[in-house]
């Protein structure tokens, strides 16, 4: 057994959105940054290129009809993507939406904030009845 | 005609790497990340949701292509992969190799840098060897 199990095999403390069998969609808690979600390989791999090409396409499909269901309902001026792991090397996604007003725009989140963050908001029970019909959706499931 | 088009689809000084018909492939020149590209959608849409699925799943196999081409040329401890489209709302892929020495490693690179660009570096040439072969070997070409 590993002295420093993976924290996205044996994850603790997440607002679960969606579990299927290949991949899991959580909310995350950022102050500014209503909506922001993360899909999640269940999995244990590293890059997005170790997946077949299938499973890369489910899961892209995947995160589309999050990003989907995120504009509409929260009408961000963009979404941001990014499948970064610099610090758990697992593979998962972000998914961001952005507004005019947030901490860091135009810049990306990762960046020095520039103002506090806005007061918006979005009721998790609203976004989890949006993705669970969105990827009921999905022809594949 | 809009008073500021595109630069995406008005491209300056792009550094070529591939140029297909639905997307491209650009070195990025950015001190401290050697093999850094963008894979550019050259029709102009926003969001990667705005795609057919099936335009969506060539994109990503070009974006895993370039990917493991990059692993395979630098090594790097892991590959960031973002859309994020906040400066520029044209869809476009950042495809970044990672180095522990790199200037804001952990952190995504869009963070406050922490450490001077290490020498590495990549012939461009050899880059765009590599990737051509790849996509060539994509099967939808």
């Amino acid at each position: 057994m590993e002295r420093n199990p993976c924290p996205l095999c044996y994850p603790a403390d997440e607002t679960l959105l969606w579990q299927g069998a290949e991949y899991r969609v959580i909310a995350v808690s950022e102050p500014g940054y209503p909506g922001y979600c993360r899909v999640i390989w269940n999995r244990h791999v590293q890059e997005m290129s170790q997946l077949a090409s299938a499973e890369r396409h489910r899961l892209m499909d995947a995160i589309c009809a999050v990003e989907a269901v995120l504009l509409s309902l929260l009408q961000p001026i963009t979404l941001n993507l990014a499948s970064l792991g610099n610090q758990v090397p697992h593979l998962h996604w972000h998914i961001i939406p952005r507004f005019t007003d947030d901490p860091c725009y135009p810049a990306a989140i990762w960046a020095e904030p520039k103002r506090p963050a806005p007061a918006r908001a979005i009721d998790p029970e609203t976004l989890r009845v949006g993705i669970t019909r969105a990827l009921l959706g999905l022809h594949h499931l």
